[in-house]
């Protein structure tokens, strides 16, 4: 039996949250002590993400370079006591099942985006300066990057033969009015995973500000607020 | 005075036509006595596009080699009676002004975006598709190739720093739509310029199922038909 508080959706980390702590769970059941490092390697198998779930705080992936996948893994780089005002609104703007799953659509984008290499080629400088923004706590570093990076990634994904389209009405609706939120002062970016939804990146301060805006846009069903957080534990309530 | 038959509107090609019309008006009124070729080489100094617009059918835009722009200029690769049944249907989606404008944007582009020269890679093999589909009346072709084309023209753009995005709410509608209609059996392909309107490219025979299709859609206000018609040319109707 299993529970999720988060809506489980494209491109909303379902599998991520579920896999790891169906890793602690089980480890735990089955009496294994394993390292977190070792617990991250083994949630991986079920889904690529989670291996960054098992942390709290601020996680980076390790992509590894063996060709099993061993070395790949993640590691917390802060703690959540580091920067506890960043923030992060999930915005929903649908239900329906993705048009293309997103395992299937990166093989495709490898073998036949014209834009892949060059894509790769700037993965690590977005990476250092993520990871260097987040130590420095600075915000506009962390979310310009990340919004910029997030574009860089779905535009390979539409150069893709076919294509892989997963911006919809809502997801422009938000994107322009993220803009709109810079140009009138307050600090907010954008972010996607492979799915339509958007994810904004803010400080406490303007939460409610900007709550209120994406809560006007006719695509937006629903907005959630995340918070940087504990990993996965052992909780002692019962789902049965 | 000056009159369009066509909305002044971003990526609607107004500029194109109005100055490859004052440039026929002006040289005639002048005395003039230009090739097509001379024509197509001044009225370039307008609007880019517009060294198209002199001619009628199937017209190709040589980009030149020279600093100075004077080896620019376009020619007809086939006249209209090649392929009567090639339709285009333009979708008008706002009449709002483009946020960023497009001449600046390329210049923006070439210096910013991380995908430019795989781009240009790509150019002169998806040109010579489209000609030889062009030249076979090879409707497929010249629809996939133009399709792929503005979507990795349109991914240079949401690359460039600040990002260049056209797409609007509408925008996406429309290509959904489109990749829908090839699901169910019917050929259309879109192709967009610098701007959020889609126009979508089919044969005569699917005219009214595509159009009823695109004027259900919420954010499409108004479509125009177009077909291969004749290139600029003097009139004896006066506008004032």
């Amino acid at each position: 039996i299993s529970e999720s508080n988060f809506p489980v959706a494209a491109g909303l980390a379902s599998s991520a949250s579920g896999f790891s702590a169906l890793t602690v769970a089980a480890c735990s059941a089955a009496g294994l002590k394993l390292s977190p490092k070792e617990l991250s390697i083994l949630t991986r198998q079920g889904s690529g993400s989670a291996c960054r779930s098992i942390f709290g705080g601020f996680v980076e992936w390790h992509r590894g370079n063996r060709e099993d996948g061993s070395d790949s893994y993640a590691e917390e780089i802060a703690a959540k006591e580091h920067w506890p005002d960043f923030r992060m609104i999930a915005t929903i703007v649908e239900a329906k099942k993705k048009p293309v799953s997103s395992r299937g659509g990166m093989a495709q984008t490898v073998a036949t985006c014209p834009y892949y290499k060059d894509w790769l080629a700037t993965v690590d400088e977005d990476l250092k300066a993520v990871r260097d923004g987040i130590k420095a706590r600075d915000f506009e570093k962390v979310g310009s990057t990340a919004e910029f990076n997030a574009l860089k990634m779905h535009a390979t994904m539409i150069t893709t033969k076919p294509s892989i389209i997963y911006w919809i009405p809502a997801t422009m609706e938000i994107i322009h009015a993220v803009r709109q939120m810079r140009e009138d002062g307050l600090q907010a970016y954008f972010t996607m995973d492979a799915g339509p939804n958007v994810k904004v990146l803010c400080q406490e301060k303007d939460i409610s500000e900007i709550t209120d805006r994406l809560k006007d846009l006719d695509g937006v069903t629903n907005t959630i607020l995340c918070k940087p957080g504990a990993g996965a534990k052992i909780v002692n309530d019962h789902l049965f």
